[in-house]
């Protein structure tokens, strides 16, 4: 019963042979080898158009050097005051982009509204004492589970445009909102304004691969200068090759994606039923925030299920009532029918 | 006949092996897990006294980030003018230490030595115009294949520690370094003043795996929130740490080093008796470089062999002579006697 | 009727005489003047304690280097939500550390409690995820014109030590708190538990000079580097020595001080009897803002006054009503009584 | 008997005036007062071309801030090895810049030529393992203070063209270049391909003010941000725009240089009949080097002269012979006949 997180688990069977495929004779460092230069005609393949990407290990590096082709030292970050890059990433982004603000947006579900976007934006008055808005960054799927549609992500877009913004996706969860919207992979990237991706696959079955997607190539600019810099240039890059390559073939990895957002809504259908149990959000992607009773976390955690805890400041959920508590399940694409069906029949066994 | 860099090469089949088996069930993520902790344990027994380690997916950023816990903004790190983290990593050091200055020295064979590093710091004489010198910075092996004995390293970080300096080792290749002296890890580390080395696996058989070890433990305060913000804290940690846990079982690692050491000495030897060939510095571990007639440079070319000319400037070897040119030539734990013996063969081979 | 800001005004004669009398023949650069030297020996008389300072030109300066001497990269500066460091000053503090993060705490009036202090250090749970939080700045007195007590600041400062912090005060306008209070300076400063203070000297009649006061002297180690390298460390620094030791020479920084404060009580009292005009804060410094109705603002507009219309987000001030706006009034050493009365009598005549 | 540096001297009386002057009624701050716009116009005016103007208190800091605007953090600065920004300024263009590199090369006299430049370009060939070289910076008069002429710039900035980089010019003693060349400001700015100039004052008679002047415009887009985030936006501007009002009004500014560099030339003149001195360069500007025995330089000391012994090291002097070191003196524009002659006597009658 692990719902921690989605990289407590291991590797897919599959990208594990690839990359034990991958482990031939020599090749070229750093990038020249066949697996990435596979895994970027495969990438143009499934958003149906030019990009440039490069592959790296860490999705927070990711994230942090893709707002950096973005953001100037005196600019700003604009997101959602949820995003895993302004509460997880120990100022990741301030540092790589050599000191950008990171502005918090508050608006309900982790997920940014055009309402919220525009208010925070006219904050921005005091002319050069204030940091120049310069990229808005979005989570898809959110923080809390939660999907951007299509529209939702256009209209976003086009308020960063109208604002001299540019447009950046956490895409750590890209797979499990695909699974749920059932849109194409360009209805949520660039066709909705979005200029650079991260694109996650460990999340989601590989070791440590994420893609860094740049649809607006000028950004891409010198990019291989602030990778190495930055140390996510890795000399064996043949493996973060293989993987990716694995991961975008023959559909793994949306299979993967649908799985563990299967897994989700059995465990929140499991949930809804049991006493003491709130389902405060919609559950759309692999994660399931319900309110449980202190007494029924006891219990859980006594029985063996191992979750966290989720803070209750700014969530954009309605807040705790006296006795209860929101934690954070997670599913993967290895949670099995088993473990979920188990957790919620340990939640009903609560003696009364 | 691949003797671009050590780089080329994959991975060991006994650390495959440890990464296949360390993906089972869900365990705890960025470095919770056991294999991480069995790798700890490990590089105490190995280096005989107690130290905190981390491992990272980088070897620049291991340099980077080991670096950053020792020197501030306004300091300066000192090593040789060939070092990698002044030439080969576009300012990695700078960027994690929040703007250091990197001041090269000059010296044969990449070696620095007592004298040498005495006149640079005679020339920190302007007062606070100058940064402050705050760390010294040795390769072993260096990158030009030669190896500080453990009394070189004493009278370097002597002098470091009267200016009050720390002693960073890029440890790339200390297994080579090692293989080559055949004293104990604690001789050419810690007993030799280094208070942190960046331990490196991957150059020798790992996938991409460094350890920073903290001989010095004051240095790693707070350094888990130095390796997330500076994107090498992997969520799937587990794999760093059965890449080095197998590494260091059973001395893996000193025989993969000794191999490669055997190949480049096979290959230097082979070398010695072909016309146009000069080898200008010792052989100590798995680096030969030597002066190449562009005629016998052109014809291995032709012939398949992939290697990389290198730079003529700064090396400290002695200068090129008219019609030749320095090349470099690396062996790896995988490299074969067949191409090595093939290699020399070829040279030989040149038609008159 | 310039009630734009306080640096809107020029240099206090006096001042400007010791400039002059400074203007003599050759002497040491970069701060090794008698005129500096004297300074120092001042600021100790002044606090009553060994203390190190350092003379700058800008106090956004000020501040920014007296974080970075207190906060490493990986950590946090917690402020109020409307701190001048936070919201006026582009992010310098962020700059100056190598990468700070800066987290704004709602309060009212512009003032922390120990309270909102306290449950802003709670949310910091997800250990290295977070930065960590080292530095506590306070603004004394605060951007709303509002004064910290001494047992205020005592109760801060506390709660700061108790979790590892340093405490820094922005005294851009720590006369004015000091002519409310009436207490000595020390008792607001390393009596309360203030690590470093910014002595502003700049908004109260000098040209451009701002002490950085160094309480805990260890925080001043290598900080002439810091300086030099921030631009912050003039040739000619005898000038800025020549400022401060005359701003503080007989009291001349409390005489400016109190009479810049009766402007501001003047007006307040003035303006209390003025229809369609609100005070919702207390007037305890140079500070006045009152809600004014859109009539009223059209109406003093029009008649020459000159002020800010303020921000209405995050003040900490009950909201505007309907058809009202917050305005920002400050006086200064030089605004007169006329000017403050012919605001007022202005803002009467409105005609109904 | 003072020459240790231009900046050990007060200020022009005609500048003390001007600000005297500025010290009037409230006005605009942060450099929107008519002192400020007057200067940008008479910047124009001498220069004879559009041009955005930025006045700021410290040449390390305009020097900085200038190079900010051209380098990435993964970019170089190329400079003489003798630069002022290189080894004088503690790293403060790294720490503007984000983290740019910065490399000295090695020419005669501290100017550079356009060979020493091209092979330095062609040691950039690791691709993205080295920096970006983005920017060449030139000290106008050098450090040695020799001088470039036009033709000497327009071979340099063409190399730096062709190779993608800007122009920076450090014109700390920008005025007393031109006094020696005689020619127009554009034929050593713009016309010769300079970006960007930071156009000096405060060793020339000013009391803290310089001028960032950008010819490419582009390059200015959002620097009131990085000025006001760099600490370097005053409030009270006026100080600054009536200090080089002030300079530029009437050719100040010229007659001041032609005044400093004819006492150098006099310095010079006299030292050239002195037994035991030696001067290895041109005296073109305001600076003289000259060799003297050690004998001669403990007589000077004894007699009471001030100046500084000057680093042995790469410098692109020939090197000192035994028993004597270099010295550098400088004049400026209030140094008198009486102090040069004296000099020079006191040399002279060192008892054999």
């Amino acid at each position: 019963m692990n719902f921690a997180s989605d990289n407590a688990y291991g590797v897919d069977p599959r990208i594990m042979d690839a990359i034990l495929a991958a482990n031939t004779g020599p090749v070229a460092s750093y990038g020249g080898d066949s697996w990435t230069q596979e895994t970027v005609l495969s990438l143009r393949d499934v958003f149906g158009c030019p990009l440039t990407a490069y592959l790296v290990p860490s999705g927070t590096a990711a994230n942090a050097l893709a707002l950096s082709t973005m953001v100037p030292a005196h600019g700003a970050v604009l997101c959602h005051e949820n995003a895993h890059i302004l509460v997880d990433e120990c100022g990741a982004t301030t540092q790589f982009s050599g000191g950008a603000a990171m502005i918090g947006v508050a608006s309900p579900a982790a997920k940014l509204t055009p309402q919220a976007l525009k208010e925070q934006l006219k904050r921005f008055q005091r002319g050069h004492h204030d940091p120049k808005p310069a990229a808005l960054s979005l989570t898809q799927a959110s923080e809390l589970g939660t999907v951007y549609t299509p529209d939702e992500l256009i209209a976003l877009s086009s308020i960063a445009r109208e604002n001299g913004m540019y447009v950046h996706m956490d895409g750590a969860r890209f797979a499990n909102a695909l699974a749920h919207l059932r849109c194409t992979p360009a209805d949520i990237s660039w066709k909705a304004g979005v200029d650079v991706l991260c694109f996650g696959a460990t999340k989601n079955g590989a070791m440590a691969a994420e893609a860094i997607v740049f649809f607006n190539e000028q950004l891409a600019d010198d990019f291989d200068r602030q990778l190495l810099r930055g140390g996510q240039s890795l000399s064996k890059g043949r493996f973060l090759g293989a993987q990716m390559s694995a991961y975008l073939k023959d559909g793994l990895w949306l299979e993967n994606a649908l799985r563990a957002n299967g897994m989700a809504a059995r465990l929140a259908e499991g949930l809804s039923s049991v006493k003491g149990v709130r389902l405060p959000l919609p559950v759309e992607a692999n994660l399931v925030f319900p309110f449980v009773s202190e007494t029924l976390h006891a219990h859980l955690q006594k029985q063996g299920a191992i979750y966290h805890p989720w803070p209750p400041h700014g969530l954009g959920v309605p807040p705790a009532q006296t006795g209860e508590r929101l934690i954070r399940l997670v599913t993967s694409f290895q949670t099995s029918k088993t473990d979920v069906d188990h957790f919620v029949e340990t939640a009903k066994a609560l003696p009364a």
